[in-house]
């Protein structure tokens, strides 16, 4: 199984697509689609729009897993996020993928079984797990690396659930 | 010159569209798309994106018209809101409509003359303006099309302002 990773942004998009094979996580493609401070706002909604759609056209994931955002500090900051999350859904949903939400307490605790782990934690332990040289930066890819290992031990334990379920 | 006024929501968008002839608007179309409670976000999203396309597509409007988001209550409403907005955006740039955006002081003070109008007083005048029998409902029909009036205005005050500086 496929799955794409996505830490949403306006600015910068982080992207990570891993494959699971088994209890392994194994690293595809990632990196970050990045958007023009000075361009006008539709256009770079366009840009992420258009930029994550052939990444999901040539990598073709299974499923698509983002962060559930929570604010409470800058609401603006939190509507420009929201703006670009709506067309990154928008682009998962045309194709029919899948969509799992985490909280980032919920990504903690997949990547380092601790929900109130630091950064750093999260970062150092997403690289182990997908056997990398070095972190990937910015931190947004790592991040979208992160969301994509949650859900695939998500849906490893959803599985396992259901099986249980079925006998 | 054909505008779609548009009041974003994820539950209600309000579309209205006007011709502006001279000094006159004339409504041309106007209601709400609206999606169910209980179906997925990014559905949601989806029907959204699709259903303003559509009327894009049969009204061909020459520009798009949409509000400035200021929240300061509700964050969770307003990234809810804003992701709708997001597809919203993509719909227009995707067909390369120019996009206006006023904040609620604009369109008050454009329909009514004063910036901190009732909201009822900005609902009587755009009846008065588009000469409709009543006041259309829900109310997201009558902001949509209060944000429409609102650009003609604009643009009628930019192409002044042009003609003065051509001359």
């Amino acid at each position: 199984m496929r799955i794409l990773g996505i830490d949403p942004g306006i600015a910068i998009v982080g992207f990570g697509f891993i494959d699971k094979q088994g209890s392994r996580c194994i690293p595809v493609q990632y990196g970050c689609i990045q958007t023009e401070k000075n361009t006008p706002e539709e256009e770079r909604l366009l840009h992420v729009y258009e930029g994550i759609g052939q990444l999901m056209d040539k990598y073709k994931p299974d499923a698509v897993a983002l962060e559930k955002l929570f604010f409470n500090r800058n609401v603006t900051t939190a509507m420009s996020v929201s703006q670009a999350r709506g067309v990154l859904v928008l682009a998962a949903i045309q194709r029919g993928l899948p969509i799992g939400e985490y909280t980032p307490m919920q990504v903690k605790q997949a990547i380092v079984g601790y929900g109130k782990a630091e950064k750093k934690q999260v970062q150092e332990m997403t690289k182990i797990f997908l056997k990398l040289q070095a972190v990937p930066k910015p931190d947004d890819v790592a991040d979208a690396l992160a969301i994509a290992i949650c859900h695939a031990h998500s849906s490893t334990l959803n599985s396992k659930i259901n099986e249980v379920l079925r006998s």
